[in-house]
């Protein structure tokens, strides 16, 4: 008999992006340096039937990336995916859907489901909108079947299919 | 055309539970007073093309409730499903699953996706799950399709088929 | 030569009350359980040059302490002036001032400054003043002479001289 | 007879500073803008006897303040003292204590206590220091005697004799 309650598996990959940076009080700069999803936002959050598996792939101003990097991270998303578990991918905004349709011209569909997330603000501040865009983006990631999406600010975007309104400061259905 | 991006409504019905127990502080007491949702949660999230329409039919302790209860929970849900927009509904959790499943024993497989979500803790407290737990039931409740539910602690269960687990604080699959 | 950079000593006496009322999520209670101040509010403050330390006296609401629990809080005192630091009493409001003056009574002006404080709203709420009643009372306690005192929303009284306001919800001279 | 519940005044003046500091989602950038401290700070703390009036001087890093800066700052000082209330200055940290010694060369002693604060870490941060310094310097601002002073993680330092220690993050006597 199959145990309904046994752990689900997540993968998170972190490349950086305005979600992932963070402030050094010595410096005064708020920039991307090694990844606090783990500390900073999933430490709080409950996932008692959820085993979350995270790995840094990059730590980039997602402005700053470039097709070496997507490659990379189109590399590691056919490596975790050949686990079988869905997978949560953290990203800059500003080219999360450049990235995400890079990877799915690339690889197609992949074998799991991929849901790249980011936020608007930094996961440190009080309102940022990181805790409801990653809480989305693993939901999403246990109910959607296999394929590339952006979940963000309480929606679903299929890729291709998204891009950032910068005016509005969040997804829109292309 | 469709407009791809036009706001989609999402309705809540709130009934009390430990999610909306807020704290008076004359009294010293913690109870079901006026819902608290709108100014204690959902103000603080981003949901730029969701229309939510609150609605509070009781406010009660869900240990408190009756069949006389779940019959009026009834009616605001055939009542709210004909607009044809998804429903979420926040109630207790000690009596969550028994309000689902008399609701699907009456009224069969409703219009609309209907998610029931609460929390182990009131909203008011910094380490809450119910904003976790109502971020994930907006979400649950525009990807999944017409059917009782219940979103908690990044999971989903069909209704029947969830039970209330007090030792873990948490629902588990029956 | 002094150094004036090393640490002080301020010590803190529990007793329970609103401030330190928690919430238990199998019961659904909210009480006086045991003293969660250090963890809950001392350990987000920055201390550097400051050396607390804790001792829980007692953990009851205000309302239900009678005399023997205040001199319980009179020997607590005297015992711990002796060691001529500045002390902080965390205490329910509603009987604040109540012990206050009865310590001032039986004691008369302590070696040390003794400032009592608490909250309306739990430490564990978003919008509790514990930590600001809290920051409060331990600068109060390095600046102030020996004496009783209650620091409470940015004022500080001398006792005799304050009694709690139900409708305002907060200290008053008399 | 005095009525000892009226309430007090402080004023409070804001000259940017990491304090200030606040995110701009479109640009991506964390730095001075206008004053934040009303809605970022000031709203959540309880003042119920303290009436607070604000004045924006400037909104700069404090590492790019020049002497006419400091003098604008002196300006709006002695204007200030007029009124006879306390006043509490919002402040870089950088340097802090060059500014608070050059009023005090400037100026000597003021009419009313003036109080420098500020913060490691901007306000909009869940880990701030800010609401604690801000708490400590408002208080202080009530039991101090007229000087200059700067109020900072639970002490108050007399102007002259403190400086900021780079690599512990706070201040020191000097």
């Amino acid at each position: 008999m199959t145990d309904l309650n046994q752990k689900t598996s997540v993968r998170i990959l972190t490349t950086g992006g305005t979600i992932e940076k963070s402030y050094c009080e010595s410096e005064g700069t708020l920039k991307n340096r090694a990844s606090i999803i783990r500390e900073g936002l999933i430490s709080s959050l409950r996932l008692p039937y959820t085993h979350l598996e995270l790995e840094s792939i990059l730590n980039k101003d997602s402005l700053e990336m470039d097709n070496s990097d997507r490659d990379q991270i189109c590399a590691a998303i056919a490596r975790t995916a050949e686990k079988g578990d869905p997978i949560v991918i953290l990203h800059g905004t500003d080219t999360m859907s450049v990235t995400a349709e890079y990877c799915f011209d690339k690889m197609g569909t992949p074998a799991v489901p991929v849901v790249f997330t980011g936020a608007m603000r930094p996961m440190g501040f009080i309102d940022s909108d990181a805790r409801q865009n990653v809480t989305e983006a693993l939901l999403a990631a246990r109910l959607l079947s296999p394929g590339f999406y952006i979940a963000f600010h309480n929606r679903v975007f299929a890729i291709p299919g998204a891009r950032k309104n910068l005016e509005t400061g969040t997804f829109e259905a292309v």
